[in-house]
């Protein structure tokens, strides 16, 4: 089946290259990086090279860097770390986070630790005064994302880091921010040194890497969440995943080196995106992109449910989703917009699109044509009269 | 640099088909298996093919079955789920456990929960007796190993689980018997069915397959380590590895399949060393081979330091270890044969050889030579008069 890809947000197309790059890293480098022989020192130097590859990309010091499986086991780690502590524990989430982060603080709230978790407008920005409000003397840390994955929206993360600073100068205690950089890195300008916070999370498969593979910085001392072998500075065990973590180190460097590039382009395609989707009736979130990552738009084409619709368009070979394949699962499919204040119909009706850097403008053309049919369809079936008819 | 590799046990060379067929399944199953269109139809249906091909080697329902990050994951989330119980929730642990359970195991007495550490006979058996005495009514949880990492000892798993099942009769009260599978998996006949075992941890990396991709085998409901979009049942959040798990599968398939060839010829292989090692007055913890897996021998040497000797040997392009791997990084890299009753002299001059299905005679030979000159000179330094001298 020849299928026009346009869910990169829930995992990218690997590039040709990293893909060779990591099966010849299996093949040579296969040496555990703990083993003090030959083997084992080469895997571990190379490993070592990758993290500060991908330090020097993030903006911080090799040493706040350890490898875990993925942006999930990352953003566990850092709320479970302060699950673990006696006081100060208490967490403000902000309500449009990814599932790794706000079920686990939901299960988290269900052990008896208070969790707040702050709304944010139906704009998709979390507001730093909300966040503000949220903290309360027992915060121990606030969790708030760069991009959110169902709408692009860059959330003003300067403002909630100075609105968490300025809690911290009142209460005379630290406080912890932590924000999910998985749909930023590689593909937004990012410096973890300029944003300030304490930790970020990190996936490889969402720019272009190998799956099962992520990281995540933290500048201060978190509790392991998975002990033994004292690998990653007794912070991460389990033998390290060499292969991925270079596949990793490359997919970054390569985004990043053509993100001159990239950028624009993907802003070129968003743009005619929402040409087309504003020429079908259709609303978009990202209104003049401004403030949003062109690689995500959020498209509602009320009363038609987004899940049908979806259907509809992965049935003719557009892949394309309804919002987070990690919600895919959940009950409450629509959390993220509900969140932001949306009616459930309008939630439901919601199509996430999301581009790469291998994405064309023939096929943001086709897809726009295939989506305008099956509205037409979809439309007469749901008893609205089209434009033109 | 040409090595000759025998350290397999810390990770085994992968071999060059399924590093292919990883490759080519990133290529053309790049779709988030939790995405409801082709992409991640296609990816979900490939790991429903492996899970059910794994289970199937395993002698276990595919529904019993999760994906982890590795052998180490797995060990922590059953040890770190008893934590989480408020009752029952005291652990027995083998004292000669792999680290990612007997330093979890530490860490979760720390937090002030009952464990015990029963020893086992210098012979590096574990005594059913003893685990029975170590198991009181808050027992939540026995773990013990079922191939030893350093010694090859196969532990006597069935009459460890009679024991334990008595001890349940008494107490009125289920007790979860966890055991930690990773040597014995592909490399000796297993099945988890007559085992009747509750929970048991694999690792890919150890069998030829690739690094990062593990699984955990639990008949009975634990809590997750990791929360997030629901994968896994809910029991492990985090985009599956698709890639990773198909090549775990081939390459478990392929070790069990070949395992009527590759068994005796390891056994063969291992009767070399044992022979080359004892003609170089050297002692094993095999004797004669019956209870312990043929891919790893023991070797001992006092008073040549096991590490002097594993660096020795290494600089001449022989890849070997002192233990595990998982242990280079600690403090006491004895501990499991200190465990066992060693003295701590002993325990250092500790070699472990551990080799794998593509090992020839050739290099067993050309180490017995190498072997034979470098213990000549360190014995002439270390003052001890060699053989035929």
């Amino acid at each position: 089946m020849n299928i026009v890809y346009l869910d990169w947000a829930a995992s990218a197309i690997p590039d040709a290259e990293i893909i060779e790059a990591v099966a010849e890293i299996t093949r040579l480098f296969f040496g555990n990086p703990s083993s003090r022989h030959y083997c084992g020192r080469q895997a571990l130097d190379l490993a070592g090279q990758d993290r500060h590859t991908l330090a020097m990309l993030m903006g911080c010091s090799p040493g706040h860097l350890i490898f875990t499986s993925g942006g999930t086991e990352s953003n566990n780690m850092v709320l479970r770390s302060f699950m673990m502590k006696k006081r100060k524990n208490g967490l403000v989430c902000s309500s449009i986070e990814h599932a790794s982060l706000y079920e686990t603080a939901l299960y988290i709230k269900r052990q008896g630790i208070p969790v707040a978790f702050p709304v944010t407008g139906s704009d998709g920005f979390a507001d730093p005064e909300k966040i503000y409000d949220a903290i309360d003397e027992n915060t121990g840390a606030v969790a708030v994302m760069l991009v959110n994955n169902e709408t692009g929206a860059i959330q003003p993360l300067e403002d909630i880091v100075k609105a968490v600073r300025t809690r911290e100068a009142e209460f005379g205690s630290p406080i912890h921010v932590h924000t999910d950089a998985v749909q930023a890195f590689g593909r937004i300008p990012f410096d973890l040194n300029s944003l300030n916070v304490d930790s970020a999370a990190f996936s490889a498969h969402k720019l272009g890497g190998p799956k099962g593979i992520g990281a995540l910085y933290s500048r201060k001392k978190l509790s392991p969440l998975i002990t033994g072998g004292g690998q990653e500075e007794g912070l991460r065990a389990g033998t390290e995943n060499t292969a991925g973590i270079h596949g990793f180190a490359l997919a970054a460097g390569k985004r990043i080196e053509n993100m001159d590039r990239e950028l624009p382009a993907a802003a070129g395609l968003r743009n005619k995106l929402i040409g087309v989707i504003t020429s079908l009736q259709g609303e978009v979130l990202n209104q003049g992109g401004k403030g949003f990552s062109p690689y995500i738009t959020a498209a509602f084409f009320p009363p038609v449910p987004g899940e049908v619709l979806a259907r509809t368009l992965n049935d003719r070979g557009y892949a394309v989703s309804t919002g987070s394949a990690c919600s895919a699962r959940n009950k409450k499919k629509t959390r993220v917009l509900e969140n932001m204040g949306f009616s459930s119909r309008d939630a439901a009706s919601a199509l996430r699109i999301s581009i790469g850097h291998s994405t064309t403008v023939q096929e943001i053309n086709s897809f726009g044509e295939v989506l305008a049919e099956e509205l037409e369809h979809l439309r007469k079936a749901a008893g609205v009269v089209s434009v033109g008819s």
